[in-house]
């Protein structure tokens, strides 16, 4: 292949040889050969600037404890420091190009990463790029470390990161649901089950359902931290340690602590924790079950949506845009439509994970950068839908109270209600009788039983059988997120 | 673990050392490990007669290879053979205990075929059962095969005698919808897209897209035969051929054509025959696609079934049994939720069937049992759903006239049909305004536009409108299988 | 469809008119009509006791707390609650004929069970079957329930219990590779990433990873208790209480908790309850991280016995039959082969969950019969493989000391141990060299450097190497289950 | 929310209202409210240039069936038609920035097309933007369209336009592999069946399975074209085909077969063909059959160079990278590892376009963008990733001959050779003789038998038996592509 830049270059050199190198990058000859090597997805690492940042405070921590430790002097440790600060900073953040599917299990973005700092630290030092003999890639930033340990301590750092701001998304999703839910509080409508007609149930309560989901979805979501917490950093090449003083393992980890803020802690099984995909596993399937509620609300919404004449017209999503090149005056629930696709994603993400998560062999997984690539491209698009979910629909939808009154009224299942007073089956007979004579329960119900009319009235008021469990949402009150 | 069985036992041995066998069993020692090995499943491979009866036939045809080549005397040929056919005719069904998801690649169940052949010739003989001096289950019965040639053959034999009654099934249910639609030709209702009312269409349109599907399957599925029918007989050990005489091959492949009436022809390239596991991931994926449109009609049929009151109740499922066991004379749509679950089932077994195939490694797949077991199970699944759905609910839908031309009617979208006329944008004032004033668009276009009457009634006419492409169930015709 | 069966029949009617009932069978006629409509698994609810268990357990508390109000009378009360007895004691087990993947939501289970219980209870009274009018499957049995209540409540049960012996199995399975582990903790190996060798281990910590690993799914499986205990009881249709007494919710739950023992709750937003399908999802994750830890260990059980000769040979799994029909003397690892495939299926069905549980619309999901189905036999399936895994080969295995010592020698990655002396780029060379002149590290460091003996075998010591982290099997003791 | 620009603007207005647009945009008040209801998946639709491309192509045969059928003026004929070539040559490529995953099932995508298109064209004539008087965008550009059968039409030319360039990879992996194989064509090593030591074969075999793989990959692939091509123009909403000239439909697929040079033809079920998704899901399951080959060829290269010390180290593969930050020389086969992560990707795409094809409802599937967006990704990652696995790997393959001499001598299997002479069971013998005395099967086969020597060698010999079939890869041939 030819070299992929040209212009001014300088050399490096590797086990496998010299390179040409472009002069003014901050990355050296480990990064110039993946960028040749894997050139698949048209999708750098900086794609992740959580990553990014993750990986420069675990650099940071480890140049903390090995100068703490007296293994690396205090004047290379404070440049290399400066140097992660920056790029937590955001200030080298096109200087990270590898690809997001690399192979070699996240060797090239560590080695992007001491290469990077390396020349900045060099750099801050007056020195010229490519001068490692005062301040190695290997030698001085990867100190005590090893692709096998950092990375999946970067990556948990990143999805910690990541998780927060989509996790405040689901948090608002629940109150805009709440809130929805608490205007609609004695607003009837009707209960459907299997899409038939069952039984009275407030529009508060049918909203307040989905604020209940996100809320839980939240909770669950939450606990990821201190799982993803728990970090490998000390265990090196396969968790055994090797080239790392003893003592780094403790000072590393309680160095991150305290740079993150994060409850980081140290893995108890280091061999089983470099190979252990769990974290990602269960990352995935918390995102898939929030998926599955979010698609549950987009479509519930959908239908209750349908319309506006030959539909069930029960709600209305917010007009977003015109829904027809040929159709004039249609309108779509787009937004919805936009959220099932994000969630159709999301679950085949899931297989991706599933995929990587379950291939690793012997000491080391090496498909974690696609797992850790598919995982923080999930956390963003579901936290994107949630947000326009939110603002560009779940905020604006009005009920058509008339139309929730008359089909709780017409639903031949109120019938139910009788079923303690005359039996199952004299009531299935009214049921049967409303629906051939297109009257409604309470109508043949008067009728057909000698119940005072009070008396029935009562039974088969929607309101209060909506009301039996003494449930309204502001008494369950928990999703007040 | 202890002996699985109690009674009278005669002992066998094979490489590993000696063992008890039930003593009236068919099979040998090697079936009796496989037995204590693989207790998972609680499913013996004779779940599956036609890869049992599969089996018997390739044994057939290769002892009938054998004997043309001279390679095994007549007298023994005619008993193995005898007892091939005893087993294709069903007679030895229960002497196949071995667990659908055993281990070995499929030797256990080569292994059971080859020694309840043995035994079974041998009883023919007149011998006592494990004399294998006289007839031995690997020199003679599996002579100049291996399992890595013999068992893909019996599977593919297995997928295509499976796969024909659940074709017929697809035949079937795709005329029972296009016997619907021909029904309704002329019977008018509204489309929806997006669960929005789109324009008018038929209900014979409608049914009839629905047999187009399955017609379009059964076509799919036909064309699946040929690449199941290429076999890889001959092949023995890895593709080689080793310990198979050069001429065995062609002998082999002749014979199982003969002998099974299907298309049966030999790998190209034998060594890829042995691993390549295409035709099992192209089953699958046709399934999955039949399951699509499966999914499809029933969730539609769903849809358009709701109500009675509270719903679309564009259409009536036949009432099956009664729905709730407290809602008086609710009734659910309770077969296309039947078909839906058998879809999910599939799309799972689509997921099971991809890592089966993906995982081969070498020269060998070893997790054909899996991959051949799901497909069986998900043919089996898919024709007795459609069957069901064919005969407990497509065949008794009933429509709803009035309310299909009263949607027709009033679904503002008719108003594309005035885009030639006055111009997207005034169609759309038209469209709002109707649906503002609860009106049709041809009332509130008899007002706001100048336009004849009679142009009107032309320009918005729900059948014409639907049949603009002149296309009609009998003229599309196609869809009759 | 002809009747799907002959002999005596009693005539029993529902909202639909009249059926015959075989006469002998303590079902009804929503059963009878089931049977017709859903013969498409070959697989009937009765395939899982503790469904069926769990179902009479609900019933029983259900019975118990109508008594304890008042809604029915002692004597009708014992009647149905020593059915409910007989049934968990597995003495109807073949009265529950109704497929697993029926259509309706789990009504035809809930009627079912309703339907045994009423003609059990009426036998025990000395009534004739289908006296309903002294005891009713819906005024009696199913008295102040829905099958939205008491259906959702049967399943957790179930998987509660079905759950124990499965995590029992993986406590033990764990405890095996621990056991192992401990034997081997002084025995040194290579570890390999990326399948290339890296730097040494024990095997005692190679085995010991996997003991973490299911340890931890153990407690990841023990979490999921609360949260199946969390029961809908009292809510009725669609959760709203409907056709129950205020306080029949509470009464129910505390009743069901006495009678199973777990630690059962009441669902916080009944309505989102009655749709919700978390704990099903969450049920299969972590079957599903279960899956990929078995695979791994299947794996790399497979890779680490590769051979006998052209593999890695550093272990040997027990032989447990003859490999190949043809090759003599071959052994195949059978067991991991299994327990992939197992893995392969349970994969699949997290895709089954996925899709039930994302398709519920509105106030039900009408898939979870697929759900819990398939969940039931994951679980199941899991258990076996697991018994299989640890019995028949986890407990057998051996190890091949002198490879494992030699290994470790031999890898050109030990040079790592030189980086603090020499730096990287050093050790590299060493290592190229040792490579290229087919020695060791340990002799061309000999020679390269001015290092002293007795500083370089320190160095270089595997055994030493492998303990840096001071962990030993024995230390990190967690994993002993 | 707040504008999402700044900056001049114009005002234009939809039914919905108006809206300012940036003032020197191409696009319109619908794309600009699109802009703002799908900000999820941060890339627009000119991601896919094969889309924007196929769009303009159809826009333009669809022109030219108005302009023959009388339906538009030459001049604004004209002028759209050179607006539509612009596109196609990728002048506008920045002007379509709807999201992927945009709701409304490609609305917005049309009308980002009508729009462009419409003020291109008031450009050319010397209009002002937004001057839709003049050259409408629904009224002139979508004339005779909808969404509903253009957008499907874009995709499939999309879909085609892009396999092209995948399948010439594909075609050119087959060819690496069959010169790799042609090289090694008399080069003995062992097969291996289950990770255990088979019978011997050659590398030319073993690589030119692969090249058989990827040769049958093309087939399959190229047959999609034809179902890709079949085209639902003229069908407009729904497939009923109002609002357009009975006669635009043949005229438009034929200016769309002339335009593209693809074998476009009409759907004959206009209303099926609106909803069906057949092509997308067949399209899907061509490419995951393409990475079940590509994850196997890359999963078998990593087994075989396993090592370089403790692995097979059959083979090597070229090292391309520096593979440690921490353990010097160490060579990993990186290459392999990225075409495995993109496979798992590919595995997860087929489950999200099996979600957005299953989950269409009634006469159109709204998730049609994402399963294109999705397919259209997998193309492109498996032609990159089939581009750097051929030139950074494949092309760079050696063999250790050595080493597969001594393992194909070694493999006690090879006894099998020995069972048509003394029978399955002595050879076993043999076998475990020459395992337990680490000697050969031809060593001991010499002591244990009464074979003459030359007879001995003859059968044993490697290279003869990897060859009974007669088969080399010259022979096959067939995979020379």
């Amino acid at each position: 292949m030819p070299l992929p830049f040209s212009g001014p270059a300088r050399i490096e050199h590797d086990s496998l040889g010299e390179m040409p190198v472009p002069a003014n990058v901050y990355w050296g000859i480990n990064v110039q050969r993946a960028i040749q090597n894997f050139p698949v997805s048209d999708t750098p690492i900086s794609r992740h600037p959580e990553l990014i940042a993750g990986y420069a405070q675990v650099k940071r921590a480890c140049v903390d404890a090995n100068e703490e430790l007296g293994l690396i002097d205090p004047m290379r440790a404070e440049l290399i420091r400066q140097a992660c600060r920056d790029i937590e900073a955001g200030e080298l953040a096109d200087q990270f190009p590898v690809d997001v599917r690399q192979g070699g299990a996240g060797t090239s973005t560590n080695m992007n990463m001491n290469e990077v700092i390396a020349n900045r630290a060099l750099e801050l030092a007056g020195h010229q790029r490519g001068d490692y003999g005062y301040i190695h890639p290997n030698d001085h930033v990867n100190k005590s470390q090893s692709t096998n340990d950092t990375y999946p301590a970067a990556c948990r750092l990143a999805l910690i990161t990541a998780l927060k701001p989509m996790i405040e998304e689901c948090r608002l999703l629940a109150r805009a649901f709440h809130k929805l839910a608490d205007k609609h509080i004695n607003d009837v409508t009707i209960g459907r089950t299997q899409l038939q007609d069952a039984v009275p149930m407030t529009y508060g309560q049918e909203f307040h359902a989905f604020a209940s989901y996100f809320k839980a979805d939240k909770a669950s979501l939450d606990k990821l931290e201190p799982e993803l917490a728990v970090m490998n950093l000390g265990g090196t090449a396969i968790g055994t340690g090797i080239c790392a003083d003893i003592r780094f393992r403790k000072s590393a980890i309680e160095h991150l602590g305290e740079i993150t803020g994060y409850p980081v802690t140290a893995a108890p099984d280091p061999i089983a924790a470099t190979s252990d995909m769990s974290a990602f596993v269960n990352t995935s399937s918390a995102l898939k079950n929030l998926a599955v509620h979010l698609k549950k609300a987009a479509d519930d919404l959908r239908l209750l949506n349908s319309g506006p004449r030959c539909g069930f017209n029960d709600i209305n999503v917010p007009p977003r845009q015109a829904g027809s090149s040929i159709m004039p005056g249609k309108v779509n629930p787009v937004i919805p439509e936009c959220v099932d696709q994000c969630c159709f994603t999301v679950f085949g993400m899931d297989t991706t994970v599933n995929w990587a998560c379950a291939e690793g062999q012997l000491q080391l997984n090496a498909f974690e950068p696609v797992a850790v690539h598919t995982l923080l491209e999930g956390i963003r698009l579901l936290g994107n839908a949630m947000r326009t979910f939110r603002l560009n629909c779940v905020d604006g939808i009005t009920v058509n109270l008339e139309q929730g009154r008359q089909f709780a009224a017409e639903s031949p299942s109120i019938s139910a209600s009788l079923n303690s007073e005359i039996g199952y089956e004299r009531a299935a007979a009214i049921a049967k009788e409303a629906l051939r004579t297109k009257r409604t329960v309470r109508e043949v119900a008067g009728e057909r039983t000698d119940m005072p009319d009070g008396r029935l009235d009562q039974l088969l008021d929607p309101i209060t059988l909506s009301r039996r469990l003494g449930q309204t949402c502001r008494e369950q009150g928990g999703a007040r997120a």
